[in-house]
């Protein structure tokens, strides 16, 4: 089955449109139409090349939702016509350790990723930049009624990638949550910490999102252009998000944990970082990393913030704007996130 | 009151007999006819000023065990004859919340060390490698009859430094436990993780110590100067306890972690380490740091020992061999913890 697609022949090529290959819907399978998909900075990263070879000619995008078009003769979880999503994987061996604790984001195997990988049947994965997509019933997730499509797609990896460390370090009431950067990632992060119950605080380079963090539920905003920022909130978090992938200054951040608070990045550049260890004897800190999420935890996510009623500040775009977008996403100038309309693939 | 003591003059001094001043004892104060002074890998760098500018002469030692000789009018927990124990810090501000809540060793004003440090009431605190020593009865640790004083010395650092994050860490039955380093701590670590349920593996640099180690209770022992450990033992520990102080390449270290898994510290070097963010992305895995431990914890692991009937490797030595101890802690020439006989500082 050919396809439309959005897709780069060369780590400098610009997207454009072109048509790419699905597998037949095998017994396992569901064909899902696209209604729209996400635009994330790791796509970005990808498809340059920033973050290791690629296969070229490549369509990406992994925040993708659509309408489920036919199901192979083993599904049993979903119906044609169901509301579903599909995150940054498609597979996984489901045989490790890892696997069989629900975890399959961190397969020992290596999971699939839903662009760029070498799925286990040989071929190449290719992602949600177009019309149609086949994937496996268990990595597919149902889409709750009341988020809509193009509000919906974002969760499936800045939601999960953020509600997973937030929900594995206790993000609660009486915790005090940081969030590094109010991007994609982080107006998530905001919203999902606040509906949790946390106590919310914004570290972003400046005052110029604020009105939008406090908003999106934040308790406090502080710039970390501000080295005051850094003497204030000494000794107070217990838990930091940094959803921002530039290096930062770890010893300033880290100061700012106060007993057994713990540093998760879900963000981070591909270079070494400096890491002072007395930082870390002081309120015996932690220094940790977090890879999107397992598929129970990603349905899990869905469904709670379709209780709180929390979703993502999208902006849609064509199809033909999406080069465009990838610079406005370099500059930052996206608030706060760009969701393709998948009918502009046709 | 003047006691004898062992001090340095300089950072490049040996150390010498003279005199040092003990307080008055005060109203809380215990004062403690010293049995038995461990020699701790921290005497050493502090003494020759490697981890900062200190106050000369300095006597140090921190693992200090004896017999109460006098108390304050206001002391309730001990009586003259009892047997007590002294450890890295002798006071802390008592009022943050750190302190509040039993973790003194993270005092956020500072807790005060055993020496060098200055003193809630001005004076330079000299620690144990003296006769005597006044301390606030609150900073004073009961030693079980079972384990004799010259065991009992190391564990007021050793013991509690590898204990707390064993602890805190829920190493136990079921966990996989890797102890970093088999020296003065790393003994320690692999008697208590053994002690506490865990499956112990050493990694020791080679396996010159390796009959030793299995006899502490490690169940495995690998030699990291061989490449095929790290390949061997991958995606394997839920906690990895290091108690080396110089530079390891934390990429492999980490690779050994397995879902959730901690690295620990105890130990490290003053400069900034390289760690790949990457890195901690598998298996969502964490850097840490834990330092010495709470008055409370601390009388836990005593017991805890006591109940085991698990001690320290010790050599007792006399007070004018502590220099040659010294080059022979740097040589890591020692099995597995110098202690020296208070006696002969009379």
């Amino acid at each position: 089955m050919h396809v439309n697609a959005y897709a780069a022949s060369s780590a400098t090529s610009p997207l454009e449109l072109t048509t790419i290959e699905r597998r037949p819907v095998g017994p396992a399978d569901v064909l899902i139409d696209i209604a729209y998909a996400g635009i994330c900075h790791s796509d970005i990263h990808t498809i340059r090349g920033e973050w290791g070879e690629v296969p070229y000619p490549l369509t990406v995008g992994h925040e993708i939702v659509g309408t489920v078009a036919e199901v192979g003769a083993d599904v049993t979880k979903y119906s044609v016509g169901d509301r579903v999503g599909v995150g940054c994987m498609v597979n996984s061996c489901r045989e490790c350790e890892n696997c069989r604790a629900g975890e399959e984001q961190y397969c020992l195997n290596g999971n699939i990723g839903t662009y760029g990988a070498v799925d286990r049947d040989g071929t190449v994965t290719q992602g949600g930049y177009s019309q149609k997509i086949v994937v496996d019933q268990d990595f597919v997730l149902r889409v709750p009624e009341s988020i809509p499509y193009e509000k919906a797609a974002p969760l499936l990896c800045a939601g999960i990638t953020t509600y997973s460390p937030l929900n594995h370090w206790n993000a609660g009431p009486g915790k005090k949550v940081a969030v590094v950067g109010l991007g994609g990632l982080g107006h998530m992060a905001v919203k999902i910490a606040h509906a949790m119950g946390a106590e919310v605080t914004v570290l972003s380079q400046t005052l110029s999102k604020k009105d939008d963090g406090l908003a999106m539920g934040a308790d406090h905003y502080y710039a970390t252009k501000d080295d005051e920022t850094f003497t204030t909130l000494k000794n107070h978090f217990d838990l930091i998000v940094n959803t921002v992938s530039a290096p930062l200054e770890l010893k300033k951040y880290l100061g700012l944990l106060t007993l057994n608070g713990t540093m998760v990045n879900v963000g981070a550049p591909p270079e070494p970082l400096p890491i002072q260890v007395f930082t870390l004897f002081t309120n015996r800190r932690s220094f940790a990393g977090s890879s999107i999420g397992g598929i129970r935890e990603t349905q899990e996510m869905l469904d709670f913030c379709a209780e709180k009623g929390i979703a993502p500040e999208v902006e849609v775009i064509s199809a033909e704007q999406i080069n465009e977008a990838y610079e406005r996403v370099l500059n930052s100038d996206v608030r706060y996130r760009f969701v393709i309309d998948a009918a502009t693939f046709a």
